[in-house]
């Protein structure tokens, strides 16, 4: 919870002054604020009914880090250890035995394919509460190898404002995330705000059965969705049924769920959070493995998508600094 | 947005007073209310916090009638018509030769199969603005054979005034129908109060693609989701994410929804709407082919769930009687 309530007392102490108080004065943000002005003022004709204010965030890099590596791959490498007693298989079996010697480049040389393997490993043949108990007591004991702070820590101040300030102007705010639903539906009331039932993500299959006398629900090891590139707009329109008029990402994987959002009628904003600061977080783009910004940056002008410059746009980067950073 | 409006007016106008009006002193009324009272009371060890407060309903059959045959049915009726002169050899071709001719009869004799051929041939290869546009015009202009009324004013005013008094009280409302998602998601809103969001269904998939310059989302024809039975579990975990706290039905369709909601610990209220009024709407349960309810009525002492009976507790069906029937 202290994420969220550092960031609320950011927010609602400056909110008469200022709705985005770590954003540095520039031209994102006049275009955010002149935004959610036109399309709650019921005298302006961009105004948009509170039903109709939809807005999407994309999680890994755009709420929160995701270098060297997404945090969901860290919980998948220490689950197959933690479940390795169980496995003894796994010893002589990739990738999980390079996971296990703690080779992590080889376990995931295998692509695609291996990470997906790891996944329905750790994901799968689990009930879906053991599953988010096993992800919460991961999340409150675990630190990122880098920055050594914990990885719910390692959320964007910035964007926490944005997303109180569009929730306040009564929008509904989702996350759109290409990684696990069940995965962010753990920590994403508590470090966003933003309750379970509004967060979207790539899914396995699950099945209802009744097990030791109690009916439950268990995770599958089938694909369900990938609610990435083109899988975004299919996940917003089977979890919300209508198309955004706000979305925000970072990397070519937010291509799709851009693009459907800026093409409906009416006012419409694209956000694109370009990491930029090598010092306060990571510097990467469009040669990056994890989070590549190509396509959607060479598109961003015709397609008016605003670029957030982490480095020049945002005073401070995670909501700790608060307190050891003074503001400019 | 009429039965809203009434509804809310309604529930406002007696909300000190009685917050169901058109509910009978009855135990089943007693017993909801004894347990919003107790799950909203900081004080009661069996407390629950809003995040958790959760509850979901059926559709057809507990939220509006589903006699004699589900709404959607005929709209897919209706649709197929509408259709004919783009698919000469519908003419020829069954199920939908039947349809055409009028004869509902032989047209559902090939039983499920043949439903789902129709539901694909008029719910898919359409984007989903075109698909909830043909919905809503139908809706607006069509009236259920048997009443004369629009099939929105078919909804029951003592579950309308159900649903409001658990908003007011902050539970998070959930439709959980075994009809399809998308065509529930159209008068949600208006009907009820229940954001399209909210709305869970059976559906069908859907791809994203660029169609004349513009990207949309495609409904295709394959199953997704079946969101009965044992699917309303998978159904809720799949758009929720945690276990309801509260869940009405009224067939052997929301069994494992109530099963499923019923084994959480702590604090459940399993409600079944029982037809029983042919006067006033329909009566039927075990021999049903619509709405059975069988199973569910023989185990609903040993689990403990509530049973409604419209005749008896209920003093008015549809909204529309407060205006020309005065309540006792």
């Amino acid at each position: 919870m202290k994420n969220l309530t550092l960031a609320l007392a950011a927010t609602i102490g400056f909110l008469h002054a200022d709705p985005l108080p770590s954003w540095n004065k520039s031209d994102s943000k006049q275009s955010i604020i002149s935004f959610v002005d036109k399309v709650t003022d019921a005298g302006s004709p961009d105004y948009v009914a509170p039903a109709h204010r939809i807005a999407t965030f994309d999680n890994d890099g755009t709420l929160w880090s995701e270098q060297p590596m997404y945090f969901q791959a860290y919980y998948i490498f220490d689950r197959i250890k933690q479940l390795a007693p169980e496995h003894p298989e796994w010893k002589e079996k990739e990738p999980f035995a390079s996971v296990l010697k703690g080779d992590l480049n080889s376990a995931l040389a295998g692509g695609e394919k291996a990470l997906l393997e790891m996944a329905m490993a750790t994901h799968a043949n689990i009930t879906e509460d053991e599953f988010s108990k096993s992800v919460a007591d991961w999340l409150a004991t675990t630190k990122h190898p880098k920055t050594g702070i914990a990885y719910t820590d390692m959320v964007f101040q910035p964007m926490l404002e944005l997303i109180n300030y569009l929730r306040l102007n009564d929008f509904k705010v989702f996350i759109v995330s290409g990684g696990g639903i069940d995965f962010v539906r753990v920590f994403s009331e508590s470090a966003y705000g933003i309750p379970p039932e509004r967060v979207i993500g790539s899914s396995i299959k699950a099945k209802f059965e009744i097990r030791d006398g109690k009916p439950v629900v268990i995770k599958t090891p089938e694909i369900d969705l990938i609610d990435d590139k083109v899988g975004k707009p299919v996940g917003i329109h089977r979890y919300i049924g209508s198309r955004p008029i706000f979305a925000a990402g970072n990397s070519d994987g937010d291509y799709q769920m851009l693009q459907y959002t800026s093409a409906g009628e009416g006012p419409r904003f694209g956000l694109i959070v370009h990491h930029t600061d090598a010092d306060r977080e990571f510097a990467y783009d469009r040669d990056s493995h994890v989070g590549q910004l190509n396509k959607a940056l060479d598109d961003s002008k015709t397609q008016n998508w605003t670029i957030v410059d982490m480095k020049k746009d945002w005073k401070i980067i995670y909501p700790e600094y608060i307190e050891s950073t003074p503001s400019q």
